[in-house]
């Protein structure tokens, strides 16, 4: 993970806002070639899944909207983590993620420990454990201390649990429910103007424009409306880098079925779309593990749900969530809002609220999922190598033209010509400087899937040696019919 | 206008944002062609602009940023609008656009008039006067009332001004300072949360990323950094559809210069690279002009400033401005974080903070800029047509295929072939219902560029014909070669 970051920020993929200012937590500003790659994600997603297919139509709705939205969603009332202050400290944890147990040796309670989730918790927690029994020069055995949430400390042991901050008891308070969704005010000054919030999601912007879109096309059931764009969630602990920050895109479907059994079929057929696509971008399947919710497990208006896992650095984490939520949204917005959010089936004659199936991706964890994909160490020459094993729709950079040496005219001028005939079609660099192996290995860790070499030989017989990024293997090619060679390869 | 709007929303452009919810003012929502030809818009822009440009690179930097970036571009302290509120209606206006006259019959001050602004203010504020005249049965001369914005009223006035929500004096406050941007709290809860703001535009995200960009590329003076995104204004009256929302996108590109006078040249450059683009998208030239701003009209940190102003159907507006901001920028960021913001110029020997010329437009404005130029009526075989000649990149759809009947098998398969083959390449739609000469009026309403027919002949010999939107001509050609006869025309 640390390789990753660290290539993220030196080769200007991924910065953390405002870093000059000391940083502003939770918030990344993608630079020139992680915007790029950013736009080349999105831009695969809306090819494929709404360009290409005749059953989606694409949507792009505002970021603040009506407040009645969220009341209507349940965001209001039930968008929120427990979260937990240490007055002493000023800390601030989500009580879900803190983790207490009591110390008893030789079967008498001598006090309590805690810790923060991670990997290490049992161990840091046995450390505790045993450091406190040394401090109160307690004798005899001591047992493994049982971790339990804090979300689920009786009252009267909130006073008894030390701060992890402090490691001193009675600074910490109950568990408060905290709203994750930003607000603002929209108009101006407070007595006129209106509570509203960013949106924590895209979802809910296609759930109220579902009779306009009917309305202004003619799209028949099964259908979709897909969607791109940012959503905020004030989150109380943002971590593992882009994973989970507080400003983030998403990219949703809202695929709307008929009100019957069949979102059985069509939920599977989603979850293998979608496996499908991420595998095409170039996601290593080795690493993608399917979960199914079920029962409790699910949201209250969801009848299953299918989470893409991911092996990322720090753990197996969602990726993707593809969830078959009934009709409980439309039915909401049509309850609250008072306006009818049916179907008509002309065939049928029927009018009903439809089903929807929800492939829902985060455009940042596809990002870095895919970077972890691609990020690969070897040795070449004996010398060690690391490379981005991206996809060529996906790269930022897609051929690289490099003359040979930068002090003969001619080969200087055939390259310009090379370059300027190429990056008409593809995203294409001009590297002239340094030596030709530094050069090369420049652009495998930046994922550039070719490099194109013009060279002595080049003026004598118009050839060119086309270098492939993963095997490091040459190939000699007439400059004639390049670009349709590089159209099959970069396809 | 109102033939854009209407048209916008039956054929799915554009939306009220939260309709359903009775609208969210100043907030719109892009539907299933809208949010097409917005991308289009901006892949347009970040193909020429950024990806075409050796000497350009790309940025997206996050919406929410440390609060102090704001007060080091000044926008804390300046960014604001002057309001003024009617106490007795609670009705709110921006004290610019508030115009008040004294009514004067013989010479005698009878009272006073306000009307709000619009190109009839004048005709109305002598019809209150004259109303105020018989109300208050005076006899003689009325002077023609001399309107003056409710920014230069003095402080005995407030009182005597009416308020334009009732025609009585005595409700009105004195204007207040409004600040536009969005507030919002990061973090949990208000203490040991921190105030923050939603950028009010792009532009300061590149500022406080120069050093990162420099680091992490190899640009050299001249470059730029290019970026869309959102941005957000707390507007007191949003108005003109989408010209003027809360919520909007833009387009910034910040290119650094050397630190002398060499920003006129740059300036005039980059005047000129925009006119072409926009004009190379299909904008209408012959509704664009140019206004160039000189001493006071400056802001303060502004060199120079041209705007690039079109005709909309409300008035002549701001499109596009280019300034030339010197390094007002990059200095007050390099005070206010303490780092230093410099360029080494490795020929001179020289480090200096480079000046800036920053073209900056809006996605909405253009978007309703490029639909005004393309909204055109005309009546085709005595019938009323409404077309938008938009140019085939901007163009939601590009290319729609018709078969000329539906109940034929061979003629529906052969369409369905053509159509698979054209839709790998291009924005490309499928038609089967409808007359035929319904169909192409509803292709020429939404700008499709080309319509593409099947018929009876295409089963005997191959060709098809090819009905051009504007002059409504068509071509008969063989499907054979159709690809790079359509390549060339969707240039």
């Amino acid at each position: 993970m640390e390789a990753i970051t660290s290539l993220c920020k030196r080769r200007g993929f991924i910065f953390q806002s405002s870093e000059i200012y000391g940083g502003c937590n939770g918030f990344f500003d993608y630079g020139p070639l992680g915007s790029q790659m950013k736009k080349n994600i999105k831009d695969a997603w809306w090819k494929d899944m709404v360009e290409s297919r005749d059953d989606m139509v694409g949507l792009d709705s505002s970021i603040i909207m009506h407040p009645s939205v969220w009341k209507a969603s349940g965001h209001v009332e039930g968008f929120s983590d427990p979260m937990v202050d240490c007055k002493a400290s000023k800390m601030r944890y989500r009580a879900d993620q803190l983790f207490f147990a009591p110390v008893i040796v030789e079967g008498e309670l001598i006090g309590y420990i805690s810790v923060l989730e991670s990997e290490k918790k049992a161990a840091e927690a046995l450390a505790l454990a045993e450091s406190l029994k040394r401090k109160l020069a307690k004798q005899g055995r001591l047992e493994t201390p049982i971790l339990t949430p804090y979300t689920e400390a009786k009252a009267e042991e909130y006073d008894l649990i030390p701060s992890p901050a402090t490691q001193k008891p009675g600074s910490l308070t109950a568990p408060r429910s905290f709203n994750l969704m930003f607000q603002t005010q929209i108009g101006a000054m407070a007595d006129a103007s209106t509570l509203s919030y960013l949106r924590p999601e895209t979802a809910q912007g296609i759930f109220i424009n579902f009779k306009n879109v009917l309305d202004s096309t003619r799209q028949k059931i099964p259908f979709g409306i897909a969607q791109i764009g940012k959503a905020f969630r004030n989150e109380i602990t943002p971590r593992n880098f882009i994973f989970r920050s507080r400003e983030f895109e998403q990219m949703e479907i809202e695929y709307f079925i008929p009100n019957d059994e069949s979102w059985k079929q069509w939920h599977q057929e989603w979850v293998d779309t979608r496996l499908n696509w991420l595998a095409s971008i170039g996601l290593d399947t080795a690493k993608v593990h399917l979960q199914a919710h079920e029962g409790k497990d699910l949201a209250h208006y969801a009848r299953a749900c299918t989470d893409i896992l991911f092996e990322f650095p720090f753990g197996l984490q969602e990726l993707e969530g593809i969830a078959a939520r009934g009709n409980f949204d439309l039915t909401q917005h049509s309850t609250h809002s008072g306006k009818p959010l049916e179907y008509f089936d002309e065939e049928s004659k029927q009018r009903y609220i439809p089903q929807v199936i929800e492939p829902s991706i985060g455009v940042d964890r596809l990002f870095l999922a895919l970077l972890c994909s691609a990020y690969k160490e070897d040795i070449i020459d004996g010398e060690k190598r690391s490379l981005l094993q991206l996809h060529p729709r996906i790269a930022p950079i897609q051929l690289a033209v490099l003359p040979l040496v930068k002090n003969k005219e001619a080969i200087v001028e055939k390259a310009n010509a090379v370059y300027q005939m190429l990056k008409k079609h593809w995203r294409t660099f001009y590297d002239a400087s340094g030596a030709i192996g530094r050069r090369y290995r420049r652009m495998d860790e930046i994922g550039t899937p070719f490099c194109i070499t013009i060279d002595f030989e080049t003026l004598e017989n118009n050839t060119l040696t086309l270098r492939h990024r993963d095997s490091t293997q040459q190939e000699r090619l007439p400059i004639e019919g390049l670009s349709g060679y590089l159209r099959d390869l970069l396809a």
